[in-house]
């Protein structure tokens, strides 16, 4: 029997004093040169020298499926590799598979069966707009996580999530308090995007016991600093910054490993500079 | 230049007189022993039956990514060589990717590519939590159609989707107006469960032109005759009403497919009725 997800999760954050996530999110364009034809070997290469150079500045490393869905069936096996590299290079480091599935029941179960038996997730990202039963296969596993997409980072995101509920509620703040109700396992966590800290930090006050998800520092823009005071638990832990293009790409030579380690090792520093002053820190 | 997908879509309508959505959901537990080993090549071979034996049926089919991906890499590779032997057997019928895919837009562009590069859908379903800039990589495809969840056919749809908004409104109504403003290349559906013939009947009235894709009629319990009553449109059609299990296995015998055969056939001639018989009928 596995251990209970929330024990692993503390267990990952301690490791290397970590808050760090960092998103594996490959294309084959932007590879260095130095790898070669930008072919599926060459973007598990890449992967395996951005975990090896970066696995002990990490919580957790975090492939989103559309990066690897774009390259047919040998993007899926390059994901299955890439797993089971991390496992390799990263011992104690979470593997979150972005996925962001939500279907119904008889049909989420086999996502659940893909996304933690075939593909190996410890924990994932889903989709809360079918409710509680699409999500029910996913949380039925107290030995794996499931980070459920709460207040996004992408400029649309209020279209629906900000939208004023009767009682003056958002649709994000129903959301999270469900999110609550379905944390009978512990293993329950929320995506909440960086580039919106005032809704981070709603969301936070909402939910203080729940691990949060913070996608949206760097490419698109959200403020380190801001969101490791928005959206630390009053511990000063409970959150996973995901940094991904800062760091993959943070030099595309022949050097883009040690850029890489560079990158993530200055994320590392500066989050954790900001939990220890903010208002949660210790 | 591929033609307009609104035009596809009615030409399919035509082809065979049909409203009928044949699901392409394969378990490898669930294929008839007649198939040898429960493998990969088991689950090709049932989907080219079930083509073959109802094409003439058919509007449309839709392969539900989640039974593939559970079945690994190769699951993927089952499913573009099933994508390839529907445009093989089934000459003007599309085939829709039920992916409910929904992500930010950097990843939803390669999600797109995914589903109609290399799967090379016609049209996939979509979740709209996210809002219109996670959705703009599939919408911003002319020949290419989305069907964006709306109503869905699951027990605890209601939990976020029927909430009432400010105003009124509903969350799934909201998402039925948005989608109309997402309409500018006349490639926008909506998804409606067959289950909720209410719901569907308001989303009907709120979106007079656009397409609605209803699953839920068979094994989850929708009454197809009230599905067909509520979803139609004022000419009769505009309706993609799924059936799945109840096709599929229709027999688990060495007559599996003329089962499926017989049960498609059913479903056709009872749609058919409807239809002429409903308030949109001609």
């Amino acid at each position: 029997m596995p251990a209970p997800f929330a024990g692993r999760l503390a267990a990952a954050f301690r490791r290397h004093d970590s808050l760090l996530c960092i998103g594996l999110d490959p294309e084959p364009h932007r590879l260095p040169a130095v790898l070669g034809t930008p072919d599926v070997e060459a973007v598990v290469a890449f992967n395996r020298a951005i975990v090896g150079a970066t696995a002990d500045l990490a919580c957790a490393f975090k492939p989103n499926l559309a990066f690897y869905e774009a390259l047919g069936p040998a993007g899926m096996e390059a994901l299955l590799r890439t797993v089971a590299m991390v496992r390799e290079l990263a011992d104690g480091v979470l593997v979150i598979g972005d996925a962001k599935r939500g279907d119904v029941g008889n049909t989420a179960r086999l996502y659940a069966t893909a996304l933690y038996d075939v593909y190996g997730f410890d924990a994932v990202t889903a989709n809360p707009y079918l409710g509680a039963d699409s999500l029910e296969p996913l949380l039925a596993r107290e030995d794996r996580g499931v980070f459920v997409l709460c207040r996004t980072s992408n400029p649309g995101a209020a279209e629906l999530q900000d939208a004023h509920l009767l009682g003056h509620q958002t649709v994000y703040e129903r959301v999270a308090m469900l999110a609550r109700g379905w944390n009978r396992y512990h293993n329950v966590g929320l995506v909440a995007g960086a580039t919106y800290p005032e809704q981070l930090a709603r969301i936070r006050a909402l939910c203080p016991d729940l691990p949060l998800l913070a996608p949206g520092v760097g490419a698109q823009g959200g403020d380190l600093a801001a969101t490791v005071r928005a959206g630390v638990d009053a511990a000063g832990g409970g959150l996973l910054v995901v940094a991904a293009r800062q760091v993959l790409y943070a030099s595309n030579g022949p050097d883009f490993a040690s850029a890489a380690r560079r990158a993530a090792a200055a994320t590392w520093e500066a989050i954790n500079r900001s939990r220890r002053c903010g208002v949660g820190g210790v």
